[in-house]
């Protein structure tokens, strides 16, 4: 492993098919059984926006167009920035990737907001959520300075240290 | 030298004081000689705005309050995301950090633009004083794909791989 001495980026988005967004079950560890948006590390070579597509393929074998940005979230326990945006499914098919145990589109009301993966997405989903229903789009910041999460037994040691 | 898999975050402001914005005359390679807005490597364990207002204290002894987002640019062929953010300088005072031949504050009509250090420095000014004559602070992406430095020697080699 790697230790870096500056954060890496994680590009996201919350990917809207008529009205329903795209959540993932994980796979793999940290937070396996969990759910999350699509999101990943950022790559050498692409944009944010390209970086957010390409996760959501590869998590939820969904296509998207990236619209507006949502959220930046410096998560400086775990020397990560989150940057989620909005996005639309350009067509109805959708599955589960090879990071991913399961794959759905949920409303609002049956988002399992207990089995969240991690803080960022409950704070990215909270805020998109909150937006749609006033008809808005801003972006919002937020620190998540430490762990928040139900299972602490899971969360990998080197990304909490410092 | 560490060869990164992942973009590397860049965080930086124009802050301004009285109608006139901080620049700085790098002391350092590359683009030694040329002129920026203050900006540099994130660093583990702080926030975007952090990192933001700390560059503008090392580069130009400055103080900020970090104001909102002006500017992400996806810079593809160096590895990197600058992020850009309003600022505005909390007391008069300001000098050249170690990184730093000369440090000034410029009008917009007396901003140097010919002698510029990164199409990126210019992208985030061009969009500040748009805005800030249309009286809006907007958030601007730029997708820089390849230098357009005017002394191509001056290029590390290193970060213009892939």
């Amino acid at each position: 492993m790697v230790h870096y001495k500056n954060p890496l980026l994680v590009l996201g988005c919350v990917a809207e098919w008529q009205g329903r967004i795209l959540l993932c079950r994980r796979a793999i560890e940290p937070r396996r059984g969990y759910w999350t948006v699509p999101a990943g590390f950022m790559e050498n070579g692409e944009t944010l926006q390209h970086a957010a597509a390409r996760e959501c393929y590869e998590e939820a074998l969904a296509e998207v167009e990236i619209g507006s940005l949502l959220a930046l979230v410096s998560v400086t326990h775990a020397h990560q920035v989150h940057v989620m945006f909005r996005a639309r499914m350009t067509r109805s098919e959708f599955g589960a990737g090879p990071e991913s145990e399961a794959v759905g589109l949920y409303s609002e009301a049956d988002v399992p907001w207990a089995e969240l993966a991690f803080p960022s997405v409950e704070f990215t989903l909270r805020r998109y959520f909150a937006d749609r229903a006033a008809g808005r789009e801003d972006h919002h910041f937020a620190e998540l300075t430490r762990p928040l999460w139900h299972n602490e037994k899971s969360i990998p040691t080197a990304k909490v240290e410092g």
